[in-house]
């Protein structure tokens, strides 16, 4: 009896989507939302404001993948906590897979994606990240590989995978000029010559209008927010530059939009840059309600997939938490290692991008970290000094952490527009797609027998789900062997 | 634009709901739901199974306390990490206050409580808890007091809080002989001298069929349910015990159902109680949404008042939680290091009360824990020896914490039956109280100047329940001095 699930009898007269924005906050735990509402809190007021997610929550959802079902040989580890590559497997075709797998299920055979499906029905297509655009999440949307690490051939993907004879994504945005542009293979050019304006600064961003935009703004993945230069633009930047593209194609689109850093934030324990990246996500957030509040047509998801990190608001006992802190950072600890580890002075690097009065014992611990570390190779030193920063705020802060890696728990859901009503109570990661697929009015996934078990919540709706499926399996035409585009 | 949300100008007219069950899952945040499903999933499906209560989310509440804002003299602490005390008060009256507070202010003026709102208005009402029943959360609804640590005042409120002449709370169930049983007063004569039975084990509880009880089943708090002789009933037992009482008042009844120990199982940072405190408090909720279903008219809300001990399924860079190895237990480390501290052989109970074959390391950091602490008095010599027992389960099953104390993360909201509606979505823990007023057709707080700041998601909502808040202030005469209830 969730109140809020109304699929029924009636679910194919439903009006159908036009366009999806889907948003992924990466490694974007429960933790990282209540963080960040202390974060953005008003003081002065007794009330604790909302932040722009938090009208908008509407469920949770389950984010485990099938890895300890994958039998990935003797070496194989069972994970049955999942990585970004499984769960925006999950999210993109509705099927649950090994840690890893990019668009493929347990047996390496690619997924139908919804970005695919939606370009085969004559939508336009985007992916915006602050990765590498050729990083697990992005990837598992618009190209299928066995192995997220084969980044190569994932950036070699996005100008192979072509759906109906053209290329399945139109706006790919973020970073990555490393993998595109190589020894072997240019694929800028490539793209160039299909059409595509290609740009790597922020300024050329906003001047180009081109439908189809090959955009990389770094090597590899871009700065974190607040450390960015005006070379880089912002993922709200991205997002309207991808939004004003994209609603060009009077058949709608599907844009898929990643905070990706939150997770790598995460990953480092870092509180200070898991803040400024959950703004950057936050701001494209507000871009694409404002769209989507404009155009009436548009659904917006955004949510998570998956926790990072064990982060926790509050630690060791200790009652409060203190954003204040962590607001008179201006650079995150990574930036300000990098700048130690090139030569500047510890004490006055911490004092320019810190707006506190550091103590002795605080200067001293990162002066130590430097020491010891100093013979070492460059990375190893700035790892270093990153820790004994971050160690400053987590203290001064009362944040809590208990791995580098992913943590299991229910993440947030957040949705607006048309369908949103889909995206309600307890949900499984799959259901995003499975949702997507049948909003948009295109063919349900390949497989029907891989329906998360939210039978007991949604009965009538698991039903027609699972009709749609055998249905769409009847009639799926599997375009691609995984060997065409793994070579 | 949360699409579930629907108070509007017609409000008023809604159904008035007849009984509610408000459930409280102490410390249960959103790593305790995963956690609870990752410990209940079949492992030979691929699916992970819903627990009990998936079916039900509904939304996400904020729990912060208005600590911060309370001048609680040179030596207090702002915090803005609730406790206990400031949520229950929060939920059973839709007030922010400090953190201790038992259903009074920030000014220590007594709020009203939907139980003794529920009771002005001729409904039953029963309080059922695993700790002593004068514990902060069951307090916060059916007493009044400066601050959670008054335990025998608090014991005493119970009995001298009167509403309209009569006790607040008609059932009783939980533990706190000591102090209810005390040199200076007997409170069990006293309510029985008014009619209650008086019943002190699982037995009695089931035999007795008297619409008023106080029942107590442990001189402080009931034993963690893996621990729990047939003396002492579950928490689901106490539930239906309540309910079989409470239905037979015409008028219907308000039930607050506290799984209590799930926060004490994450203050001590230990799994395995954890997991049996969740399965005890998962039972309870069935119980009471069968009741609902069989009943109709009947609202159950389920939620957590903060989260605890800042759990996460995984630690340190493992991307595996092995709940096998938390099922293997049989007993809690806390009964087992009082075994070992009161002369029990140290491997023998490991293996008497564990499933699976300690490792030698396992079993000598058990011994050298104890051989370390065993000069100290035996409380701290159960907690040495306790905290190495934990370690093992923690190692094993890759569970990782970071407090002692609570965290500030949001919590989930569980709702069915009528009214349930209103729980959904980005809640504030005020807005139950709020809904709960509102839904049972009885005045509303005390002050309407303390409604949270969910204006942006639900602006009629927000002005209607200012409106009625405003009436209520009007309304309200206070029926008790803070003197005397302190006395």
């Amino acid at each position: 009896m969730t109140p809020t699930y109304n699929v029924s009898a009636e679910a194919n007269k439903e009006t159908e989507v036009k366009n999806v924005i889907f948003m992924i906050g990466d490694g974007m735990g429960p933790a990282y939302q209540t963080a960040y509402r202390y974060f953005k809190d008003d003081p002065d007021t007794q009330q604790m404001e909302d932040t722009f997610f938090d009208p908008y929550l509407t469920g949770m959802q389950t984010t485990y993948s099938a890895d300890a079902y994958f039998d990935g040989g003797e070496e194989d580890e069972k994970e049955n906590i999942p990585d970004s590559a499984a769960t925006a497997t999950a999210m993109s075709s509705g099927v649950k897979t090994y840690n890893g797998a990019i668009a493929v299920d347990l047996e390496k055979h690619d997924t139908k994606t919804v970005l695919e499906a939606a370009k085969q029905h004559g939508k336009a297509t985007g992916l915006v990240a602050t990765s590498q655009i050729n990083h697990a999440t992005p990837a598992a949307f618009g190209t299928h590989d066995e192995s997220r690490n084969n980044y190569d051939q994932i950036a070699d993907d996005y100008f192979d995978n072509l759906v109906d004879g053209e290329h399945a994504v139109d706006v790919l945005l973020g970073g990555g000029t490393d993998f595109f542009i190589r020894d072997d293979r240019d694929l800028t050019k490539e793209f160039k010559k299909d059409g595509y304006s290609y740009i790597d600064t922020r300024k050329k961003l906003l001047q180009d209008k081109n439908e189809q935009v090959l955009g990389l703004f770094a090597p590899v993945g871009l700065d974190k927010a607040i450390d960015r230069t005006e070379d880089q633009p912002s993922l709200a930047e991205m997002t309207m530059s991808a939004l004003e593209r994209l609603k060009k194609d009077e058949d709608g689109f599907f844009l898929m939009v990643e905070g990706s850093q939150i997770d790598w934030a995460g990953h480092d324990n870092d509180i200070v840059a898991a803040m400024s990246e959950m703004e950057d996500f936050e701001q494209a957030f507000a871009k694409a309600i404002d769209f989507a509040e404009q155009d009436g047509e548009t659904l917006v998801v955004a949510t998570a997939d998956h926790s990072t990190g064990g982060l926790s608001v509050g630690r060791n006992g200790e009652y409060q938490w203190h954003p204040e802190v962590l607001q008179a950072a201006e650079k995150t600890p990574d930036y300000m290692a990098e700048q130690i580890a090139g030569g500047a002075e510890i004490e006055t690097t911490l004092d320019e991008h810190i707006q506190f009065d550091l103590t002795d014992d605080e200067i001293e611990a990162v002066r130590a970290a430097f020491e010891e570390a100093k013979d070492q190779d460059e990375e190893d030193l700035i790892l270093a000094v990153d820790a004994a920063i971050e160690n400053i705020f987590d203290m001064r802060s009362g944040t809590g952490w208990t791995t580098e890696g992913h943590t299991g728990v229910d993440v947030p859901v957040y949705a607006f527009g048309p369908g949103a009503e889909h995206f309600s109570g307890h949900m499984d990661n799959t259901d995003n797609a499975d949702n997507i697929f049948r909003l948009m009015g295109i063919e349900d996934k390949e497989t029907g027998d891989q329906l998360a078990d939210t039978a007991s919540s949604h009965p009538t709706g698991i039903l027609i789900g699972s009709i749609l499926s055998i249905l769409g399996a009847m009639l799926f035409i599997r375009k691609k062997t995984p060997e065409e585009h793994n070579s």
